[in-house]
């Protein structure tokens, strides 16, 4: 839905919504059993909340499209993935808590390995511990740029973020990442004529840093991406009439939510200090993003039977979320992850909403197969909030 | 998906993508046994395919949309047949290899009969056979109009293609062809201001092709339709990064694929010929379309019997393209044209797609019923190429 005419139509109520992601979902079939992860794992408390609840798909960006986890997120928030697209720096700036002003120009980077030649041995720097990543921020913070200020903050393993503040900066500024091994890394080019003076003042930094870095290896160089600026979009508070919060552990997510006005609660890495999180704050908002990283992690390492356990570890604590008796709770993925692949697809993800006020289906149990049955059919992610605030009793009639 | 979304994810794999068309596939009950064409014919094969993938219904154009082959191809092709519109008098042109330039004005005509009064009685001209259809055309090249260059191209029986080349002429001409028996072939009229001179011309033409054709009944007069130019599109290779080549017999379906690109094949008009070539041709591309014309042939003439027929007929055949082992296959058709309506209609029409990496349904056979449990539901036709392209490992990631 247009966000216009969220603004609309949104009004308040004394309602809770709670979005429960895991993330990457999805599966598909193990060639030897033909069973989707979801087939396969034990999860009675899911299914039963499926048995009562409205089911289908959510198609996260589109028919084909694998999503990042960028455009995976925003779609369940209610942002169109194609219309709200964000600099991979902003994303990373966001999720490590810094304090972005419009102005500033972010960029992620990647500590990197180079041989004698300069050429790229690994683009990661062998993932160094977080505690050397930030010791090498700190010795990257104290390059000087005239009239710019410059902060180097880490963010984990091998990942950091570059900030850029001052006077007329801007963020046509191409990778410096040649994203292959043997390369060396790239100058850093203006992707549009207002980009040059920005891209010579990247430029001067690297040589600094290359400097700075020289005898550190196997982090002795860095790569840049993605020079954004932080987006300016309508807040879900704003637009949603929500008071909105994020239960999410991982930077990521935290700073998804943040760019569409969450409050990002702090939060420990189990699903249980999830839960504990959570009910903390029950009282205090209309709507909650919940998330849920280890599907997805296991998915992207290929590991069918790591994927099934942690189905089921969510099973065996969801009722810590049911608990609270939400309004509206809606329970689907960012996108798939099937373990078969090793990787993020395009292929839709199983998705359930439970109200009072929702038509509950004929499906029996929670997974790709069984929500075929489902009312909703596939539906496009952007979908999902509208559909939770109507529920919720929170949008108005529309027309007279 | 929008082509310049296409053209951002499409990337280079090692994979084959076939596109097989049944031409107007979907059908209705029989009024006496209740079954559809599909139904009652004996696809074993199809079945077989239907169990081992992602099943659904396209649609062509739009809700309660009829659409001629060229909507009904293009979305299959992943254009929107709604922003990618072309006139009947380019397809023609196109399917007979005329090498059609970005200035001319070409029209579909018809050969048709009038009586001594100047009235239509047969708008086809008694289907005249094609080697009557080529003299005359001959004779009708003669004409000359000054300052223009003319063209009269036989297709097949009564039709033929009429180009204008010249300096400042406009497509905006309206047809000639009332469409009804016992009316007299119109006058070309301008549909706006720019159509004025050419339509001066195009009447002094037909004042010269009356006279021509007077005495050589029953193709003793002309109508002309679809005047138009040759659009300037976006082309398969270049945006889907497919090495795309067409295998159909028909100059309708051989001008559609070559004008979004595709490398039209030399082949015969039985499904055993189209085979054939693209065995011939497995190597040297990425993505075929194979059409099958047969099908829409029965309907069209009403006959269900022989639709049903021409049903068996490929499925008998449709191992000499699943054992070449395309990554993606997809069997499908380009509308529905139910036998019981002797016509092209609206309904959505069976879908298929196999893959290794595809989520297989629960569909036990190939029919309009059984389909009703696919996981894809009835989806726009134009998403079909996306959805092969995301099987095919051809589109990266969208969003960080």
């Amino acid at each position: 839905m247009d966000l216009d005419l969220v603004r609309q139509l949104a009004q308040d109520a004394d309602t809770k919504i709670v979005l429960f992601v895991m993330d990457g979902l999805g599966g598909l079939p193990h060639p030897e059993t033909g069973r989707t992860e979801l087939e396969a794992a034990w999860t009675p408390h899911l299914d039963n909340i499926a048995r009562d609840s409205s089911c289908g798909f959510t198609m996260p960006v589109g028919y084909g499209i694998t999503p990042g986890s960028g455009p995976g997120h925003l779609a369940l928030f209610g942002y169109d993935p194609l219309v709200y697209t964000i600099g991979r720096g902003v994303l990373e700036a966001t999720g490590i808590d810094f304090d972005l002003q419009p102005a500033d120009i972010a960029a992620r980077g990647n500590f990197c390995s180079i041989d004698i030649n300069g050429k790229i041995t690994d683009r990661r720097a062998g993932r160094i511990p977080t505690e050397k990543c930030t010791e090498l921020c700190a010795l990257l913070s104290k390059i000087e740029l005239a009239g710019v200020q410059t902060f180097v903050e880490p963010v984990r393993e091998h990942r950091f973020v570059l900030v850029l503040r001052g006077e007329g900066l801007s963020d046509q500024v191409k990778d410096t990442d040649p994203e292959r091994l043997g390369a060396t890394p790239l100058d850093a080019e203006p992707s549009g004529d207002a980009g040059a003076p920005t891209a010579a003042l990247v430029n001067r930094w690297l040589a600094e840093a290359r400097k700075v870095l020289a005898g550190h290896e196997p982090a002795n160089m860095l790569l840049l991406r993605g020079f954004a600026k932080r987006p300016n979009w309508p807040s879900m508070p704003e637009t949603f009439k929500l008071r909105a919060a994020a239960v999410a552990h991982y930077p990521m997510y935290r700073g998804l939510a943040k760019l569409v006005g969450m409050e990002t609660l702090t939060v420990g890495p189990t699903l249980q200090d999830s839960i504990a999180t959570l009910r903390e704050n029950w009282g205090r908002f209309d709507y909650f993003f919940v998330h849920y990283k280890y599907t997805d992690t296991a998915g992207e390492d290929g590991d069918y039977d790591r994927k099934v356990e942690k189905l089921t570890e969510v099973d065996d604590a969801i009722e810590g979320i049911t608990d609270l008796g939400p309004d509206v709770l809606m329970i689907t993925g960012d996108h798939s992850t099937p373990a078969t692949m090793a990787g993020h697809s395009w292929h839709p993800v199983p998705f359930m909403l439970r109200s009072k006020l929702g038509r509950s289906d004929v499906c029996e149990s929670f997974n790709e197969v069984e929500l075929l049955r489902g009312s909703l059919g596939t539906f496009p992610a952007k979908e999902a909030l509208p559909l939770a605030m109507a529920h919720a009793l929170r949008f108005r009639k529309y027309g007279a």
